[in-house]
């Protein structure tokens, strides 16, 4: 709890109707898309940078600690008060200031959900690429703080590829203004970059610069059903070999789409053991040769049934099928783990073949997924951690994921960032002398350690 | 000059063979590729990590300043040693170590040369985007170090953009890895973006794994000529706007061509006032497509003759006009400085015509050539330094040109980075907060200030 004049010093800037640390509000930000839970003291919702600037001040005066959020939806407990302190809730800063499509460019608030910024953008043929399956309610501030990825980063790149410039409250309270709208720019350090993937420990992002793209002309997408889950990933290697760069390469096994189709009913067929859905996307004529060329890679590589959508309806319709898992799947148990170790996309078959061994070998329930061209492979796990025994199953198992994944040249996370979950786990990718650098940034920067305490670092 | 006992001890390491304190070599390495001179105390050239992290540790415990440096064709004098001490000559670490089409990516040390990776790639197919137009000469760890752009950066994006992991000796010796062979890996702080760009000021880059590109399967190249300057600037808004985005557009202005053609006779017409150079790359039928767009919009504003490349030679040949520019403009006068303030594309017309207007103003001879997709505008600028009277005019008019461009939202450098050339004008784009948290930042990493000091942090 907050001693009383703190709390006044707070609610000075705020006002009452955006303070709260009433019981409920406490227990509803105890806890993220992670399993582990821990009150913080307060939640604000401030509205300017410089409230959250004023607020950093006193909890810097005071030691509070500080923990930025935006849509709750992260799925590493990233945005956990273990140390409790203030959650500083993103989701009334959620302006989009400027679209610029002559420079191409977007400046928003942090709060901004994902999916509203795609919608605006839409509306004068721009786009954003990073697409998070989250992006319905994740906003563009914790995309940012994770350097979030999605489906699409295997053409297009992830979060870090297009942030151009930011405002950034600092633990002091200071304010930097760091990058510009501009996408060739050297001048000084690339501190966005710093701040980007930082996971809230070293500032408090408040506006951000975005670089945005024009919508393709035209999309052609392909699904395409297997016999055996490695052909699956057999293909995706084969089409980039080609030198296609599909904008999508995502992969689902057989579990997954039965526990879909038992869930949902979308229809999906469930003998099969994979499906692949391809998308490319781009001028009309390239993507209309670069769609049949892949349709005979599938084919070649022992594809049973291969499906194109014929309409944008069709194609949305194959897009909820991969869309739908998370949300499916996380209403089968009372907790749902998204694992994202990483590897080389040479070694996709290798591990998923392997992540399927071990999650059987422990008995554990789950899907996998994988946005298969860039090798992030996703294993869904449902669970209840109440039940001690199973829990420490999948404890063991996500274990051995990290482990097989790094003997493959792989790493921890592709987009889900390390916060409690894999804190444990770094030292198997970076060793010491390197963990002790980061050590040094945070140190540097968040001398005190009140931003996002307790985290990976 | 050093000190006998630190001389042995450093020769002990690189042995008599790589260690040089001879007067020409200090003269050799006294400048780069701007108009600064100041010698070092001795040149290295380390051949592996673990060579580097020895010299910096004795340089460390002496408190000698190390400089390192690539193929010394910096533009911002950052690789000049102004406190003097040791000068890591990298080209002898050039070694390429691993390059994988199955996964995308290049191991490289930090001496190779941009232009022999590409040959290398280009055997199998693939090529590494960034293209400073150095890349004849400068070397990869040089490209990192710098942050550096080139044409090809406008679809491709800058070299930051390809960086997936490094080795970096640090200041005190230690050794870190940062990143992985992974295009999604968020395991940490994005510490390769801390180091690329900060101009060997943080760290000793002596490792980098690259992401890789397929080569494009065609390419269309078209070059326009215009009676009106900024008519070149409207076509590039223009294309832009259409949804276009071409791998380079590229502007050269009268006084450019001329001085091209009274020095290096390429048959370049002689009477237009600008002449743009755009090329898409791609999927053939796609690229088709785009040149003709491309064409007719540079018709609707006022091109005078559109020419297109009609095979490989011709495409060479159009872009050998552009890429001689440097080399020789620098010919003409002992001194070539070449500036790179960049604007947002839409405000390349009113730059363009700003910065003509700036030189005249101040009887200066210059080409202006600008990668102008991406608003990065070169006015190069032959000079003699020794008429101090004339020197005095360059500066004066750099001084306007970096005014001129922040006041249009642009900043000061594009891909030259700010070295000792604009440290004093890093005020115009940072607030004091922004550059207090880059002295710390530099403060943290490198307590003794050992790094390439003197810089711009």
């Amino acid at each position: 709890m907050l001693k009383t004049n703190i709390k006044k010093q707070l609610m000075a800037i705020v006002g009452q109707e955006r303070f709260f640390d009433d019981d409920e509000t406490l227990v509803a930000y105890s806890y993220d898309g992670y399993v582990v839970e821990s009150r913080p003291d307060a939640v604000l919702f401030p509205l300017a940078t410089e409230e959250v600037s004023e607020i950093m001040k006193i909890a810097d005066q005071h030691r509070v600690p500080v923990i930025a959020r935006g849509g709750g939806s992260n799925l590493t407990g990233g945005t956990v008060p273990v140390e409790g302190g203030i959650v500083l809730n993103f989701t009334k800063m959620n302006r989009i200031l400027e679209v610029n499509t002559g420079d191409r460019f977007t400046v928003v608030q942090p709060g901004v959900i994902n999916a509203n910024l795609q919608k605006e953008l839409s509306k004068v043929n721009y786009f954003f690429p990073p697409d998070p399956s989250s992006m319905g309610f994740s906003t563009i501030g914790g995309n940012v703080a994770e350097n979030a990825g999605g489906p699409r980063c295997l053409k297009y790149g992830v979060t870090g590829d297009y942030i151009l410039g930011m405002v950034v409250v600092l633990a002091s309270g200071k304010v930097i203004r760091t990058g510009s709208c501009n996408v060739k720019d050297v001048t000084g350090y690339r501190l966005s970059s710093l701040f980007c993937g930082s996971e809230g420990t070293l500032g408090i992002i408040t506006e951000v610069t975005l670089r945005i793209v024009p919508l393709p002309e035209s999309y052609r997408t392909i699904v395409a059903y297997y016999n055996n889950l490695a052909d699956t990933a057999e293909t995706v290697k084969a089409v980039l070999a080609q030198g296609i760069i599909p904008t999508a390469m995502e992969l689902m096994d057989k579990v997954t789409t039965n526990l879909v189709e038992d869930n949902a009913g979308l229809g999906l067929p469930r003998e099969f053991e994979g499906m692949l859905i391809i998308e490319v996307d781009g001028v009309s004529e390239a993507v209309s040769s670069q769609a049949e060329k892949i349709s005979k890679i599938a084919k070649s590589f022992g594809a049973i049934e291969i499906l194109e959508a014929k309409s944008s309806q069709e194609r949305e319709s194959l897009w909820k099928a991969r869309k739908s898992v998370h949300g499916v799947l996380s209403k089968l148990a009372p907790n749902c783990v998204t694992e994202d170790a990483t590897v080389p996309v040479s070694k996709v078959p290798e591990m998923i073949i392997g992540v399927r061994a071990i999650l059987d070998r422990h008995n554990i329930t789950a899907g996998i997924v994988a946005h298969a061209g860039d090798g992030n492979i996703h294993p869904v796990i449902i669970t209840d951690t109440r039940d001690t025994e199973e829990w420490s199953r999948v404890e063991t198992a996500a274990a051995e994921i990290f482990k097989l994944a790094v003997e493959l040249r792989g790493t921890l996370s592709g987009e889900h960032g390390i916060g409690l979950a894999k804190k444990q786990f770094l030292p198997l990718v970076l060793d010491e002398n390197t963990r002790e650098l980061m050590s040094v940034v945070k140190k540097a920067l968040d001398p005190a350690g009140l931003l996002n305490p307790g985290k990976f670092v």
